[in-house]
């Protein structure tokens, strides 16, 4: 991290979220000294931080990070905070703008770690129905920037961080903005064209509940006490990865956004080749020792199908784009844990784009509600 | 077996397949004392029957049964048959039909053994479309009558004969005249209402494509090496089953046939309590001891998929029932094939009934095509 570049002080973070990414961003960025705030919307996990004073961290970073505040107040987090780190599942993206509506100033610049599919249009959406006429700038970054596991109250463990982090901002012109206000803490963000790409340039989207599913017995039987990908992934059920991941290009395209498949994806990240999918897979090496998650009850069906799966088809569905291996996916997921999950998921609906076209579409992504 | 109840004579079978299936009855007919012919579409196999000058059948049933013909001149096979058992995958029915059609008399009567789902509606359909007028008797076994494996050729293994398989004709009143040209051989048979249940009250229809996809990559992984039922269904996946076996039964139910639930059948067939299907499933003895299929290529989807599934959605959104599940189950094991199953599966156009209402499906399938 380097600081000051362009700044004259420090820029003060609110980190919305007291989960393991949430404790990780505020204690590294907090052992860094910038003037760090995290909010949590229960009390108990920031009286903990309280009571420490601040957040222990341990792996890649090493240290105690010293909050100025941690609350479940989010006026007060907000108040004077340069930039908002939104450090929560995708599901609380809504209620996290609705409680953030009335203090958000429009110098500040919010972004969500990361956004899944859309966060950054439904956050815009919901401050522009609860009436927030001057917008801050509000951005999603295409993944979290850590690999973190939480450990107790107060302290997590940061097992990776990633050292390319693709951002955007609604309006897409001032992603420089957001580049400039996180760069002295976290210079790995990188710009993304638009938002429409960071929210669908993600085969994990597509990959976790695909392989989640087809694996569903064997995770329950064994625990997830097997290898996700290289055991998980057979070459017939590859074809069926495949099949998700096509449509959620397909729904890019019909966007005008170029996504790479995703064995292109792994043959750019990993130099991984192979004629299919699958032996792209096997030849993946980061995908060694990768095991599986020991229940269903995981981010992976529980975030990824309400939150990646259904807008893509709700949107496919707008547009004209046949989704029929997402839908599939997608009602059996409800099955299997007994939930509407298309109830529950982020439908153009919510988004604020029902009806409307391609280009109006884009044009949100692109402008935002300003005038 | 006991011959010679009514009839003066034996009745004479023509057995038409020459699998492990058609091996086996034909075998055991023969032994029996029935004068058999087997027919096969390739002449190879039948060849090595000529050789041998019949079928060894251990198991069960052990012997030699000498048969008085195997030939691929279906024509030939059919000359003087009383009773024609097809023995062939669902997927061979049309085919075997059409051969037979120019052939077949008005008093032999034909036993598809089993139908799978709506197997002799298609087969008299088939008979109509090829200008047959006077109809034979065309009845479907709702199951096969052994549990049997293929050794070599001209040799099969009967592991096991079932003591009760429920059979219906259409006409639904000739169901009686099926019984009584089979039972010097099987008494095993008995009848049914009619076949919209032979075709429907089959759990295994809905059962094996769901917990086979939601075992996929085990399968191939592993090569089926863990339990079926006891290890392949989990608490969740089972709920899959259940929401795929409700859509069959309501299938059932708008066609004014009462079909028992999954759970109640296992009540029934194995006194398998449990509130859930789960712990009916994991209180089924019979289930202990079967393992997974080394292979997706297996009828569990080949033949279950468009021969049971496709049907049951096909004739459900023609008469108003919603099955997503049992499409979600044929869309995902297309993908996982790279073959369109909804495609080569029974439709409704294929069955004949495309536009037809409950009303005339129901008399298609008591009256057929007689007038």
């Amino acid at each position: 991290m380097t600081a000051k570049r362009r700044h004259d002080r420090r820029p003060t973070f609110a980190v919305l979220g007291a989960g393991h990414g949430g404790l990780a961003m505020a204690g590294h960025l907090a052992i860094e000294g910038f003037p760090t705030r995290i909010w949590n919307r229960s009390a108990e996990r920031v009286e903990k931080v309280n009571d420490r004073g601040g957040i222990d961290i341990e792996g890649e970073v090493e240290g105690f990070g010293r909050v100025e505040l941690a609350t479940d107040d989010i006026g007060e987090a907000l108040d004077g905070a340069d930039v908002v780190m939104v450090v929560v599942p995708a599901h609380g993206h809504k209620e996290v703008a609705e409680r953030c509506a009335q203090h958000l100033k429009p110098n500040q610049v919010v972004v969500l770690n990361p956004g899944r599919t859309f966060g950054a249009l439904e956050f815009v959406h919901v401050l522009h129905e609860e009436g927030v006429k001057r917008m801050p700038v509000v951005a999603e970054a295409q993944t979290f920037i850590y690999v973190s596991r939480h450990s107790e109250f107060a302290q997590a463990r940061i097992l990776q961080i990633k050292n390319s982090v693709p951002v955007a901002a609604i309006p897409a012109h001032k992603t420089p903005v957001v580049l400039d206000a996180i760069r002295p803490a976290f210079p790995q963000f990188v710009a993304a064209t638009n938002v429409l790409e960071t929210s669908l340039d993600n085969i994990g989207a597509t990959f976790h509940p695909s392989v989640t599913l087809m694996n569903a017995a064997r995770i329950e039987s064994t625990h997830g006490d097997f290898e996700y990908y290289l055991e998980g992934v057979s070459p017939s059920t590859a074809r069926i990865l495949e099949a998700a991941d096509a449509e959620r290009v397909a729904v890019g395209a019909a966007l005008g956004i170029h996504l790479h498949s995703a064995r292109e994806w792994l043959y750019l990240a990993y130099d991984s080749p192979g004629r299919t999918l699958y032996d792209a897979i096997e030849g993946t090496p980061g995908y060694k020792g990768v095991r599986a998650p020991a229940t269903l009850n995981h981010r992976y069906i529980l975030e990824d199908v309400p939150m990646s799966l259904v807008p893509m088809i709700s949107v496919g569905r707008q547009i004209g784009v046949k989704t029929p291996t997402l839908e599939a996916l997608t009602h059996l997921a409800s099955m299997l844990h007994q939930r509407d999950f298309w109830a529950e998921g982020r439908t153009v609906e919510k988004l604020g784009i029902a009806g409307k076209s391609v280009k109006d579409i884009r044009m949100l992504a692109l402008r935002g509600y300003s005038r």
